[in-house]
């Protein structure tokens, strides 16, 4: 890919407004990029021992360009990673770097390393300067974008962490290329919610030219971009979601109770696969309650399946709790209000909406219909067959 | 005193704003004022051991005359509660609550579990709602109203935290009468501190009327919502300390540091005294700066010991480090900014202003001139003789 002018994508908040710089060989310019709207800052690059080894000297030598002193802290890879011990070390590692509040904090990595340098920003010294330099297509087309920051609890995802803006993102596409497929995958699953959610062309685009977003090119860029000005209209909308921004949870719910079902265990579940399985889970959940035709559910499947996805429970290796466990899940995780479950339904591709009074009786006789002790057998192709034949199926086998 | 009507004072934050009552009796009420503002919600009490004794059953059942349920979170009393390990304790306590973002984190306690309580309410589930009820003087007229939060750490004091305002701060006037002597002398420096900074008269006010403020009785609700009324508008001016809010940390900046020198330990150095003894030297040092009359620097000095708390470095007990040692903690303080100094100096009572550019040469030749070691065998009246003279007394001494 040649290194032509990257693509800006404005973040409209105000006083908090910001860039994101989409395009290939972000990393070698950070430091102009980076002085230029922070004059005279000094640096602090949290990131893991992965991505310090693909693509460290890069930044430290794009930054020296840009006269950017930094001090680098490293951590292990890894959703654990997202823990308070963690959290911890990276404070400490600001202040030991004696960074002052208009200094910067930079996170070089994944949505876990952005997810808590962005926490530790947004705490040393009540709040410090933070630049997001988002690795994996997940993190450049999500969790880098909106101020969104958090750690891990051991009762849940995300349960801890601050609303804290970058003052700058820098999605570099090159750096996708040393991705292992499975992680890009991952990210694709978050990129094709933005056409599930409100983008129904961009959907039906997804469809026809997924590859070439896989292979890389102005396809990626493009597709990238587009993400991100999807999120950052929802964003500017709602900064500290209390309204539209929960639509982004699309597919969250379910899959944030997944990630807990495992443990965080990313041998058997990363986050973008839990979305995956999460948006098909919403979108025949939708069905199940006459929200939505059943077809579209199976668009959905078909081209997570496509690209390679999980879509299902019964896609996670291992066994699962079971779906009254799985409820439990659910109702720990945030986007709970008095007893009723908040949950992201569809009326149809590209028409999801917020439903803040689903019962949790109904969301868990879904759960137990689409648990894999109960699909044990099932095939794509039956899902439109009664429940009970489909029961007897999966006893029989 | 009597159950009158308390005093009501707004802080003006626009969607942000919220009352100060203050007043006699609010424990009691504390139900009705809180469900007043926030219908239907649920509670989860933060609070310390010694501050439980003396009022939770109070406030329980102030809480379940307004229909709030609580859930209760203890911890161990003192300056070192504000940590890692006691942030993650109340996390974790309120998340085992299931509490919810609109329910609300109640701190029942002085500056550590206010600070604490409320960094916590900040970050779980990236933001609750937080009611103060300070039981401090220190509490009262400081750390409870402006939304600053945080920790320790061990390179500095509050380096780590948030901005997060509460929803209402209910100080009661009554509780303080529990309150050890030496604590609630404690806080009167910081009330002290509003006279000092821009209101002379108030100061002039309080060298008369101190006797009453510490006796209790309409002089104490009077001062308090004085206090109030004064950090209000700082607050309302500048919520995130980027300007003007800074004239509050006056005696601040050497305070922090003699508490860092002293380990944070309440024996020999609570904050109040700090900030005493902080103010004492900072008119002292605005003075040798020839910028205000070594007279204003008397007046305070001697305010300060007529009401019996410390004003100059040799009134704590133990060893200090030496002025190198101290000018080390001033520059890890988070007031610092790219290598100058920032201090909070004056010209006089009710006359002090922000000194972004204090050469740490300086501040270091006055801390020598300060320090025990030097002054041992000084005392006040000495003050005016030379430099050179008190010098040669102190190494006869």
């Amino acid at each position: 890919m040649s290194h032509a002018e990257p693509v800006k994508v404005e973040v409209g908040l105000g006083e908090r407004a910001y860039d994101i710089l989409i395009g290939s060989g972000l990393l070698a310019r950070s430091g102009e990029e980076i002085a230029r709207r922070l004059p005279g800052t000094r640096a602090a690059i949290v990131t893991d021992e992965n991505v310090a080894a693909a693509h460290l000297d890069t930044l430290k030598a794009g930054l020296e360009k840009g006269g950017i002193q930094s001090a680098v802290i490293t951590l292990p890879a890894g959703e654990k990673t997202k823990s308070f011990a963690h959290l911890e070390e990276v404070v400490d590692g600001v202040l030991a770097a004696k960074l002052e509040r208009r200094d910067v904090v930079i996170a070089l990595g994944g949505g876990v390393i952005g997810d808590l340098a962005g926490f530790a920003s947004g705490i040393v010294r009540r709040g410090m300067n933070f630049v997001q330099i988002p690795t994996s297509l997940l993190a450049q087309v999500d969790s880098s974008v909106g101020g969104k920051t958090g750690i891990n609890s051991p009762r849940g995802k995300n349960l801890v962490g601050v609303f804290h803006q970058p003052r700058l993102v820098l999605a570099d596409t090159q750096v996708l290329d040393t991705l292992p497929i499975r992680e890009f995958r991952a990210g694709y699953a978050e990129l094709a919610k933005y056409g599930l959610i409100d983008r129904p062309a961009f959907f039906a685009w997804l469809e026809q030219n997924w590859g070439q977003v896989f292979a890389g090119g102005p396809a990626r860029v493009e597709a990238i971009a587009e993400a991100c000005r999807a999120k950052a209209d929802v964003v500017a909308r709602d900064e500290f979601e209390t309204g539209d921004r929960a639509l982004l949870n699309l597919g969250h719910t379910f899959g944030h109770a997944l990630e807990a079902a495992t443990q965080y265990d990313g041998s058997r579940l990363v986050h973008g696969e839990g979305v995956a399985i999460g948006m098909a889970l919403a979108h025949r959940f939708s069905a199940r309650l006459n929200l939505a035709s059943p077809d579209d559910a199976e668009r959905v499947e078909a081209h997570l399946r496509a690209v390679g996805l999980p879509w299902r429970m019964a896609d996670i290796p291992g066994e699962l709790p079971d779906a009254d466990a799985l409820l439990g899940f659910i109702t720990q995780d945030k986007k709970v209000s008095r007893g009723a479950l908040t949950f992201i339904l569809t009326r149809g591709i590209g028409q999801s909406f917020i439903a803040k009074d689903v019962p949790p009786s109904e969301v868990l006789a879904f759960l137990k219909t689409s648990h894999p002790a109960t699909l044990k057998a099932s095939h794509p192709e039956r899902s439109k067959r009664s429940r009970s034949e489909r029961s007897k199926r999966s006893r029989s086998g």
